[in-house]
Order: structure tokens, then sequence, then C-alpha cells
């Protein structure tokens, strides 16, 4: 199981790239992008096991399903590689497929990979963490938020602290969450910048605030996949 | 300014391979490992600008210090590298570094690496997140924790609510941080997971409980750097 990184090919890792030198089989999410793909061998089978994959059954069917293509490919001799988007230990379900495997008896080696919205702090120049003034960072996924609101009160907290909040899959739905966030404290005027196809030749980073940023992103007609991330000190070091 | 990753050679990006094997100098803190420095190209003249780098005076010295090096050699016309351990944006100090360098007219390239606590969710194979059952990843230091009691009650909510907290220097003082997190309902048997030395060769991982983990380091005699990783729900998937 190997992290593709943020999506240039240069942020694989010197691992990554070795494994998927010598796999005969890739099996992909939709989120890698292209040219971390072109680094496979000659040769080398890629199956797309993304969302789309299995289409029409529900979730715990599509890992079964995954499970089952990498058990007949290992039944074969043959190298496999489950290549899934930025880290494989974060947002990606990993967990449900490692216990899957190892109950047919698979062992599984993971290789981390560099989690896109730490990336967007080094190709975007963010100020992520700052001693002394925001010392902590956390990673939240926006899929589930808004039917947790406990969890966005200990979010906005940590924001008003004066920490850094990196939201993944939030974009779409962000007017919402940040209304269910101004009723725990959240100031609108907390600046955010949203980072589009982050590491990618076409990476675009938009500055706002968190009032502004639905209209902003609107207007700039900011491209998927986007990573937001909030937090009072947030600023260009450009 | 270029993040070395947790110190297996290769988890370092592609990137920061060819940016090594590129520069004349590299200026690289205490925590790069032996094998990441190893990478450098022959001739490459590595300077180590760590904690002990102008020993005996302040910090703000020490970055001023390290700016006058860089400047010299950027001056001498050389591709200099200032190498980080794990990722450059995550606890390091590089915004002050980076802000002092542009005032000298310096334009910093940032390039990301894997930054330790995440990649031990790899190596030692941890549930960092769940779905639907921890939904977020906090990273904090626990260098100024024990004077900030604020921020020790928001982690200790967010790992009570079921997410994953990976504490960075925490590990020395981690029975006073414990005892003041108790103070805020962190339950003692809290599951935790504690790394030392993540991604090396003789990398060791300690499973525990907040309230055992003191006894269980020192009886297992567990050598620095160690990472923690704490959470209801963190256990071996191996």
């Amino acid at each position: 199981m190997v992290g593709a990184g943020p999506g240039d090919p240069e942020l694989l890792t010197r691992k990554a790239y070795r494994l998927l030198q010598e796999a005969d089989v890739v099996l992909h999410d939709d989120l890698v992008s292209e040219g971390v793909k072109a680094l496979c061998a000659k040769g080398c089978r890629l199956h797309n096991v993304g969302k789309r994959y299995a289409d029409g059954v529900d979730q715990s069917r599509r890992l079964q399903a995954i499970v089952e293509l990498v058990l007949t490919h290992l039944a074969a001799g043959r190298q496999v590689v489950r290549l899934k988007g930025g880290d494989p230990a974060i947002f990606s379900r990993s967990v449900e497929e490692i216990e899957l495997l190892r109950q047919h008896g698979v062992e599984v080696e993971m290789v981390p990979g560099i989690t896109s919205g730490i990336a967007a702090g080094s190709t975007a120049l963010l100020p992520l963490t700052e001693r002394s003034e925001s010392d902590g960072l956390m990673l939240v996924t926006g899929s589930t938020l808004d039917e947790r609101t406990d969890h966005l009160q200990t979010i906005v907290q940590w924001i008003v602290l004066g920490n850094t909040v990196l939201l993944y899959m939030g974009f779409k739905r962000f007017a919402e969450i940040r209304n269910l966030m101004y009723g725990f404290g959240l100031l609108p005027d907390t600046p955010v910048c949203a980072i589009s196809r982050v590491s990618l030749p076409n990476e675009l980073c938009l500055f706002s605030t968190v009032d502004r940023l639905p209209d902003d992103a609107e207007k700039a007609a900011l491209p998927m996949p986007v990573v937001i991330v909030l937090g009072v000190r947030i600023r260009s070091l450009k």
C-alpha cells in the first residue's frame, strides 16, 4: 500500500518509485495523477479501483472487489502495488482494506506519501506552524463534519487559539460547514488559503477569509481537488 | 529549503534527492539521518547548523548565523540546500528563516518531506484515521505544551471525540503533560504508541497506555527521537 503523494511525480518517495518500477500490477485511486502513473514500468497493468470501480455497488462491496482483485493477482505470482493519493494512512479507508486483506492472510507493507495539505505548506509557501505563535496543526475531512458538531466546536477552539487547520474534502460544502462554525465563535475574517491541484504545474492558490471564500472561489472558478488551510496567521510568505 | 523525511533515505522525495545531488552546499539540522546525508553528491560541502551550531548564542542569533552562511555561499555562486528533518513546514522554525532570507532578497523554494509522525502510521501500521470512527488528526509539539493549558484542553477534547494526536518532542516531559491532561478528562487507559527512530532499520514501536507509558518506555530503554501517537482506537494492524 503505497502513497502517491500530492500529484507532482517528483514528490513521490524514492521507495514508492522503486516499488512502482518493480510492480506487475498497480491498483490506483481516482486521484492519482497521470504523471505518477507514468512512472510504472512498461508492461505493468494499471487498474483504476477508485470510487467509480464496481459502479453501482456500495462502498463495502467495492472494498471486497478490490481485495478479490489483489488476491487473484497474488495467486498468479504477481507483485501488487495498491497506490493511494497522498498518504495511505490519512483519509483513505486503508484500515478497512488492510484488515480485509489480513483476513485473507495477506501481509501488507505500507509506504508513506506526502499528504496534499502539508505539501501545500511548501508549494504555496504558507506558515503551517510557527514557534510560540501556532504550535499545532489539525487535519480534518469535511465529508462528515456537518453531522459532527462536537468536532466542529473543537476545531473552532483550535483555530481561535492560533493554530492551523487543513480541511480536506470540504470545499463543496464549505459555506455550510463555516456557518455551523460561526455558531461556535469562528470569526468571519479568519484568513484562509484554498489550494487547487496542489503541486501540479497548474496549482492555484487563493487567499481569502472564511467569510469571502465561497464567492472568491466561484469568481476564480477554482478547479477540484481543493484543500483549504485555515488559521489566524495564514498568509503568503512569497 | 528541503524536507529530509523521517530518516530512511528511501523515504526522501525524488525531488529532494535531485536537489541534494545538484547542491554545492547543504546546511542540515541535527536530526537529518546519516543515510540521507550520504545521498549528497561527492564534493558537496555539508554543514551541521543544528541546535549546537553557533554554540552559546541564543536562537535568533543562530538563525542570523545560518542566514549569513547561506548569503556567503550564494554570493560565491553556489547552489545551497537548507535540509530539515521531516517536513520543513512542520515544527521547524522555517517561517523565521524564510522571512529573514527574504529581507536579504533571497527567494526560497520549499520542498515538502514526510513528517515522522505520519510516517509512523505506515512504518508501524497504525490506524491514524478511520472513516466514521476517527475523522481527524492533530500534530502537536510538546515543547511548550505545559505552559499552554488552553491548548491541552482542546487536545484532550479531540482525543475523547475519538481522533488521533501525534505528539512531537513530548517524550521527555510526557508524564508532566499527561498529568495536566488528566485534569481535562483524559482517561488513563487511552491507548498510545511510542515510536523511536521512525523508519530507520532499528525503529522501535511500543504500545502502551497514557498511564503506563513512562514506566514502559523506561523499561524498554526507548532511544530518542520518539514520536507518540495517542487515540482511543490506536492499535497494531500487523
